[in-house]
């Protein structure tokens, strides 16, 4: 039945989609979060001005990864087609 | 059927899109992030002028996730053709 | 039978995900603490501080590799169509 | 339907062209963004002519992938032969 | 057999998990242990402080490996559809 | 129906094309800018000079990306035997 | 005979999964070691301290390759489905 | 028609010799510019030496573009071979 | 005769095995050894403490190696199901 | 017609000859470039000995690149065999 | 004859082994010998530790190629299964 | 025709072995370049000295690269079969 | 005839073994000059000793490349089935 | 005929052990070069000693990528099943 390929590459897809978002963003994060506290350790009275430029950094760099959460999510819930097809399963 | 294929495939091209570009551009952030921050703890003074610095560079960067995006969405809902292939389903 | 090919590939895209991600967040949190020890090990006064923003910093990296465990069980335990395509098993 | 592949390979490269463009684009804009953070951070009365520069090269770097997203939109609603092999489809 | 290639798959993914995981968390932990190590060398006095921290990233990164080594247990003990599938087997 | 092919094949090497080479140039541009905005930081009268020399660079990059960008579009728009093959699709 | 593919795919997970966690774990390992062995050269005192954090950090990241270890000996001596497999052999 | 797959191939050859050509001298060039570009900015008044020197080897640089360049313009319009396999197609 | 397989997929799996973790398990000896020689070389008096922790971190390295030896010889001599599948070949 | 498959791997590997070539001649002439415009800006006043060794340096990276370009030309205009493979076409 | 094929993929999985284990090793080698030339030239008091240390290094590095070098000999001369298949052979 | 085929590896090998050589020599170069120009700039009076040196060193590099070009020259017009299997062309 | 299968992947695993082990010991090597190099320029009295530690640094290395060599040569020349695989051949 | 595709793949085999190594043996040899200029340079005084060691170490390097241009010309011209295979030919 080939209306099942569509969700075998669908889970496939979304499944990589979130794991490739996450190494990247991982690494991105982990890069500001390492001159953060080094930062911090250096000085410690910036500690405050750091803390919050470093989380409006990391949530700008969550929302990267979000953007490939919710294309896995459409995939595997919400494809506009995947009604259609899946009426084709049985 | 072969008009499931295109399905099949936008999906898997969806998912690519966003997740390599959402790789790149979190690294990409990661690296402005850390200068950002490393920055505000050495000269906490500058911190006015250095965040906002960030947030127009991120907000760049940003600019390029959110076209694979843009692209990834056209894939999954709004592609020319794809009424005319669903139209070929069933 | 086709059927049972929409379980292999979701058990190997699940493992995909989840090893991927772990790989990627992995060495993110190891640069975030990296940072976080050489800080305290430098300036030990400043440890409080230091590890409430690491610990901050880790969670936001956990929480991407948490995105591709919930999507890896997703695929593994909760995917819509897995009933109606077990269905088929039998 | 072979002409059905057409729209298949087109949304796949599309969907490539944009997520390996912003990758790099998203790096090379990281690097510059960096810079100019740092360079602001060390020496907040250069920040008027740093944030112009950048700025500048910002614009080099995006028009890199905007050709990439002007090849994808392209490829997707504007390819000289897709109404003849749309024609092909039914 | 179709159903053998399910046992295979889960095997075969299982490995790949773990592997994969390990190799980037043995990474990502030889960074914070090679930032102890140095910081305890560097100033001895510190090592109390710097042990706990390490501990608590360790921590952290070990969670994602174990993350990954569950899905790896699940997909060979107790993936929901291996009971049925293993009843197709004889 | 092999005439299809080659404009299969031609739109995803366009887009190859342009995306390998904004990627490598975008990289190229982001070093150019980083070291001008640094220069620029330390040295802030030097600017107009670095200003000058970093378009100059710049430019020859660019030049680099568009070369790719011609050949995707003769690829697209203007191959010599283009006219031929389309003759063969119907 | 597809039933011996289960045990071809299972032997060479298994060295896969050593293969490459040893890979990983290995270059962590000599990570700390080196910090490790850098920071007694400097400071022959702190020797103690420092070979205990080094063997705790190490034993943490040897348990990431034993857990591939583990995974590798499930395969080759304890899948549950082992016999029912060996069963279909002969 | 195998002489269809002669042009496809050429296509495919001209689109990916450019865009590797271009992406490896656009790293190369970006090296050149960024020693330039901060060599006059330590160093204003030997702007008009860097520059010269800048300019003959970024010209190096680009001639490797170009011998790409030419092949590919030659694998597109001027094959010796091209005239006879095109009387193959109709 | 599918038997033969068996032996020659472990054949290879052990082959791999061995390669690749003494493929990281040399760089990491390495980088260790590097440190060692550097630190004797700065302060020779150190040359007993330095010695017994490098071998220490050396045996540790060496173990990883070591279980990827083992699964080896096991692929190759004491595969559970190695003799029932050698009953199989003639 | 085989024939054709030689003008076809022919341009490929022309090609991709000269796209390799330049890709890695292009980052050595960077290198090289890198250094003489950053000597020549410290010190002025070398600039006529290091613009001549950096031009020597840089004619003989040429060279290699220029080795690639006569593979690449002799496999579409002069191979021996290319006039016998020509005859068997038509 | 499959038993051949036994034979063809021995030696290719012997010529793999030692390759990629002398690759590895050869690195790690190299890092050891390079911290050792530096010390002695720093330091040529040390020399004879020096050299000492270097050695046992060295042959910790070596016994990980040797292991590799060992399987790939059994692999060619004494795989238990050998003679057996050799006898399929004719 | 097979024979035929013997042409088309031969030339497709000749390009890759030149391009892959080239790359890593050009490379190679491009180190010794750059040393060779610092060291010039630094101390403009041992440019002779310097100039022989990098002579002797870059032509050792570039007979590497001969090398591979004698071998790509070898396979085009002097492989010691070539004659016999052209005459199994026609 | 499936006999000649076994001399040509036994060519190519020969040619390979050879390549990639000189490959890595080449850049081994190559550290291990640079270092000795180094050293000797900084302080030529060491010149002796330096020279006497890096000859026996590179010959161990070479070593590992002539484990690589006995192994291609053996599957070239000394194979222990080779003569009745050859037996095969006519 | 496959005896044919024995001299095809001796020719591929003799190309890519070519290239690898000079890739390899190249940027390893571009080390060398790098450090023996940079110390004659800072140096001048040691250009004698400094040659002599260099053109050593290059050697040694050299003699590397000899061993894989022995293996290649051995695969051309004097492999020992050659001429039994050349007699299959015709």
């Amino acid at each position: 039945m080939e209306a099942l390929q569509f969700f075998v590459v669908s889970s496939f897809s979304a499944a990589l989609a979130i794991a490739i978002a996450a190494f990247g963003c991982g690494i991105g994060q982990g890069m500001g979060l390492k001159a953060a506290v080094e930062g911090i350790a250096r000085n410690p009275e910036s500690s405050g001005k750091v803390t919050v430029t470093m989380l409006i950094g990391l949530a700008m760099i969550e929302s990267l990864c979000i953007y490939a959460l919710v294309i896995a999510l459409i995939l595997i819930y919400a494809h506009p087609q995947a009604a259609a097809i899946a009426g084709l399963l049985g």
